[in-house]
């Protein structure tokens, strides 16, 4: 069994996966790294958790030592010194935040707004849909787990911008997520009161996955990719759909469309094409992406609807299958390839 | 006052058009229709209304007279028939469902598979949009309410397209409906184990209302305009927000777009432009749309955002909206200016 | 018109005031108080309300003068100073809060665990139920609203304890609320994420509204009732259902029950027995309270049911139910007796 | 590998069983029945299930055979007959159905309204909740897996009973369930419009589910046991809160209480004592029941809470667990220990 660590325990992200860890042939939770709820027993601050009496504890990333694996569910801006740390002492080091998933200094400032404390780090990264990026995963010590909307929206773009299929500008990413994607913290903005019964757009035009998702197809497509995203929050816990346009281009059919999705995820087991509009519900509590398209022919517009769970296939069940190809287990190892329903 | 009939009581809609009317000024509720609850008290068939012992009746249009206006909240292709009969006895029409918004036979056949069984009848009723159509309503005798994704979809881009500041062509709409849009019946895809947590695209490609936008959008702009729509089915109980992406022409400005809307709605008490994003539940209850505009400089791309609740502006309110026009009272008699939150 | 001034604003109790009296033909709002939210826009606090650009202001009571009415929609233990503040100027004063509706310095001390500042008011306030305290009401120039679970609960209990069908002893309350009975503050146990799907009991055998049912059955039966009281939070916005278990004396029939029913509230518009369980929907958004009665023979249990919204009888309206009643205008005015569904 | 066939494939329970049991180390899941869904493939049916391309099928009873075990979850009334004749084939059945759930064609005959039709049959199935009848469950080939409420009821109460704690009158089961728990068919009263953002009590004194409870605790305490029951529906998918009030005897303290408890389920893997309110949240997902006691002394009055996963606990899991224990496995065996939240 190889040894996990889990910093940022106390979270939704940090709950799916001690939940997935537990379960797990090859890996074993050895650590539970938490700030405010350090000292705090595992079932009281994960009350559907058991097994047994883990206390969460203070996390001194320069004493930790001796784990093969760090799994980092901070917030944003909180991963980049545990991680350097982490690495200098040997440990693999997969990040569920944003510290690293961009690749270039200039790019996380504009996105951010602030330098980076280590930028020559960005671009060393490799960025975590092993179904796109499964060899640089594997030769890697180091992996940023995507953003959850970009899992939504690259896996079922990709392909088509690989082949040439749409035009790599004009593509618009319009998202819904359910709650949890905000995190486990308290503000006005996510009380039930805010949040039921009610939906609404939110950072419009300023949301920081849009470059990540225009860098990721970027690489995939060998040339510039221009998207406009808006996400949406809606009242629910979990799962993202995201309904996607795109341009055809030189009268792409929609057997084109089919035969790239094939080629790229042919042989993958939690990325499906299938022929009606996906609900987030067939997908919540698995690691699956199933995508539909569906194409207009008088105006030559593909759309593209991909659902998956934010907390699973974008964040807890993505990071873990980085980790089975980083070390080299069968991919789907520990991971829920059925959800529940309802 | 004046005497209303609604035929199809028994529905949303027709719940909220007796509890407006039974509030308002100038209007009496006289006839309650129904078909399968016919007989039934209001107080079983709608327990949240009271006033009395009132009985919902079949509906004979043939027999039916002596009202003044008739409110119609039929299924689809139930109000064409009595709409001409009650029309041939002097009774005005206000029709909520579809059957009289297209404006040519073409159009209806294209959109709804069969032939209209009145093919002169279409493009001789006012599209109830008050504030966009309000000298057609006001001098009219039948009225067909909009359907409730236009009305989101139209109200924000309709002073661009007729000030040209927007393309006519790859205009998208991407709304996201609460669940009362589908009506009150039951099926396998509306129970609450299939829309509670959980969301979905629907109808993608060919929803009904599509046609519909593009021909009041038409009409406004003074020529074609391509419309890409789709439907997101979310689970909450009323509200719509429609996600709207234009593309800019000659470097319009969002001072521009602003003084569109100023121009087309200033003096309008329902529609209303805010410099945040809206949330439904800040228009749930009240006959209001608030709208917001976002302009993404780099691509050229405006985007509007536009809710409303579905039932009210959507359906019931907007429909007395139209009432009042055609009778000269005050447009705002009887309908909520207020919401209620949560 | 009267002048009503609201202190406490920018609550979900402060907003459905306003709501209300905007549309009240007997008060008009000259004043929104606020603490955190001084200097804001209704429509930034409110959106959902609109009626020009009226701000919310610092409440000083000692300055505030020359209203006729005063709501006072306060967090508990802020309403005391103001409100003797504005009695001493000759201002109606209805508290929403519950620093006034226990009767004796002993109580409250035992309720709140601490000492009341004006011990001397205690038991001079009218408990605000007009339905069975409405001549204390109409004399007093002091009322203290009650809350919403005792509403749910007094009003079903009363007849019978008040001719002694059932036992005073023995009578568990057993309430379901939802969430904005908790206020509209932020904190970790009102997230979405802690409240969508999921139920629970909270403050088992201490919560406040226990000595208060108490108290208000006591005074109605002439003798001392004893309550077990659980309050369970449900994933709804609005609405209370409190399902009632007592035990029969002497043989007590349905038919003893409802002529109970009759007696006590057989006039009263607001307040109606029916013969199927209720439902929260159907009182959601009125000031109703409806009331069912079920007998099991057997074990000589008897089982009510009542339902209102709690923001509404069991808040706002019933405190504006209040004030009609205090200022001798239609016990009706400005209330909604229809509610809204879905 | 022993071989299961799923009888009822199609609903919420037959989804669950399929979910758990393909993942359980002991069984595979060999056969899908189904009636109106036969002839669908299972992707189609229950779209969150992956693993190939399984076809769901129209089940013959008299000709099925080869099975080590049949798990029948079946509309009520629908499993007496196909039981009989899997048990005639030597093949091992348990039914999460209520035909064999009475012990007594009196009891049945009372509950349901008609007369069983094998009569001879009831009181030869071991009831399944293996906590309180484990040695029946093992040495039996036919096991009527319990009710969700029973469960949820009889759980906490049972060993109180047993000791004599309580009294055995008088118990008050008040209890809060899921949608899911009505089954996965379409009707006017389970529409998402009917039951968001509502409660209800229903079936209220005539629930089928008390006879249940009253045998069940009878035969654990020797005695008869009086049930009052009230369910009620709220707006969520799964969970049931169950909340009792029990009348203490005999100066009976916490201490008492929570020793019979521990006696009872000390070394059993799903049911576990807590010293807060139980959440449903905390348990959804799972198998466990948590249960937390509270003692009113002025009344004596000893209220139960206990929180299941009406799916799991009060469902498939139970029955897998049973079936756990008639093949002599590991009771754990293939059973989520863990939830998942949000």
């Amino acid at each position: 069994m190889k040894t996990a660590a889990i910093l940022g325990a106390s979270g939704y992200g940090g709950g799916e996966l001690i939940r997935f860890l537990d379960a797990h042939p090859e890996f074993e939770v050895a650590f539970l790294g938490a700030h405010t709820k350090a000292g705090l027993p595992l079932s009281e601050v994960h009350p559907q958790l058991t097994g047994g009496d883990r206390i969460l504890e203070r996390f001194d990333p320069t004493a930790i030592e001796g784990f093969d694996v760090a799994f980092l569910a901070l917030p944003h801006g909180s991963s980049a010194e545990p991680a350097m740390e982490l690495l200098a002492k040997g440990i693999t080091v997969i990040d569920l935040g944003s510290d690293f998933r961009l690749d270039s200094p200039e790019r996380y400032t504009q996105a951010y707004g602030t330098d980076h404390p280590f930028p020559d780090e960005l671009g060393r990264w490799a960025y975590g849909i092993p179904e796109l990026f499964r060899a640089q995963i594997a030769s890697s010590d180091r992996v940023a787990a995507p953003g959850c909307f970009p899992t939504s929206a690259v896996l079922p773009v990709a392909p088509l911008v690989a082949a040439g299929l749409v035009s790599s500008s004009g593509i618009i990413v319009d998202s819904m997520t359910g709650v949890s994607g905000a995190g486990r913290g308290a503000s006005d903005g996510l009380t039930f009161g805010a949040i039921d019964e009610s939906v609404k757009a939110y950072k419009v035009l300023s949301h920081r996955h849009q470059p990540e998702m225009e860098q990721a197809l970027g690489a995939v497509s060998g040339g510039p990719v221009q998207i406009v995203f808006t996400p949406h929050l809606v009242p629910m816990q979990r799962g993202i759909l995201s309904t996607i346009y795109m341009r055809t281009v030189n009268g792409t059919t929609l057997t084109d469309v089919e035969a790239a999705f094939d080629k790229a995820y042919g042989s993958d087991p939690f990325v499906r094409l299938i022929d009606r509009s996906p609900e987030t519900r067939w997908v919540v509590g698995s690691n699956n992406a199933l995508v539909s398209y569906h194409l207009d022919e008088p105006t030559g517009t593909l759309i593209a609807l991909c659902a998956i769970d934010n907390l699973v296939k974008g964040a807890a069940g993505q990071a873990i299958q980085c980790a089975n190809v980083m070390f080299g287990f069968d991919e789907t190892a520990g991971l829920p390839q059925q959800g529940w329903m309802p």
